[in-house]
């Protein structure tokens, strides 16, 4: 094993999601981790803070897409075209992951701290959505408000995406599911 | 003291909110609470886990309510207007107690931890109204859309209704927050 490993933060992760499938993420070790990745517990905490970190090391990463993405857009658009431009931008580059998406989204599903962890992500990622709308002029209620239904739509998108039997990619699932958001949501009798 | 305190429970919320108010949530004792209250600390453990159900005891009470609204809503109501008639319905109740939920909220807002397990039971509800919206045979992703929705509607009105210098009532912001809401996702283009 060499002393320095280019993509060991890939191999760690690897055999980390590999693991927590496998024997469950309570019952997995760092020390297991880095045996299987053929690294260093040392070296796994020079990418990691702790277990959970590897499932959840990417949420900056997101967060810096979705408000770049948002302050990058037009100053002509509207708040929510805004928001879903940073969504497509952001589901585009979570495509290539689709295969990572799965195995940690099934680790996730059977850990009811994960879940609770994955709910407190997607509400820090709405206020910081949130906070980039004021950033283009917003005025509270409408930037809370849509950057809260963006982030509901792209869970749902999310979801639909890693589902076994789904084909489509997830910039257009994002946009389906805000499509189904305004026809969910319509006033019935329009003024 | 009496051994038998028809309102003891309500004595130790207030105590309790008091104190942490006054002390921070994590310096306050259930010894300090039971104290402040006049009762024991045997009588704190019969009405409470422990000193944070205090401030999430009512969830359940809740979520009862907004299921319950959902369901009994006219067979004939679009999913948005069945969720909005349970939105109000729990606001209506909720307006009674707008200095406890007032005190309550600052205390959230002051502790970090606190305001995680906020934001877990508004997922908590949004996921019980979406099972509601199913058991009216809503089908997905609509359910879940609308459901997630209704909640975010609901933390906005909520938010707004506790300010100091609100005088509308909670129905009132529920409405009023659902029109911005669907104003802030309306097509921009209208087909």
């Amino acid at each position: 094993m060499g002393r320095w490993e280019p993509d060991s933060r890939g191999r760690l992760e690897e055999a980390a999601l590999a693991l927590y499938g496998e024997r469950g993420f309570e019952s997995t070790t760092v020390a297991g981790i880095a045996e299987r990745a053929g690294l260093t517990e040392r070296t796994f905490f020079r990418h990691f803070a702790d277990k959970r970190e590897v499932l959840f090391g990417g949420a900056g990463t997101l967060q810096e897409l979705l408000v770049g993405g948002v302050a990058s857009a037009p100053k002509s658009a509207a708040p929510m075209d805004a928001v879903l431009a940073a969504l497509e931008t952001a589901g585009a580059l979570l495509q290539e992951r689709r295969d990572y998406a799965q195995k940690r989204q099934a680790v996730i599903a059977a850990n009811t701290e994960l879940q609770e962890r994955e709910v407190i992500k997607l509400a820090s990622l709405a206020g910081a959505l949130a906070h980039a709308l004021r950033r283009r002029g917003v005025k509270d209620p409408a930037a809370t408000l849509t950057a809260e239904a963006g982030i509901a739509v792209f869970k749902v998108a999310f979801a639909r995406w890693v589902e076994a039997s789904n084909r489509r990619d997830l910039p257009r699932l994002v946009r389906e599911s805000l499509g189904e958001l305004q026809a969910a949501t319509a006033p019935r009798h329009p003024a």
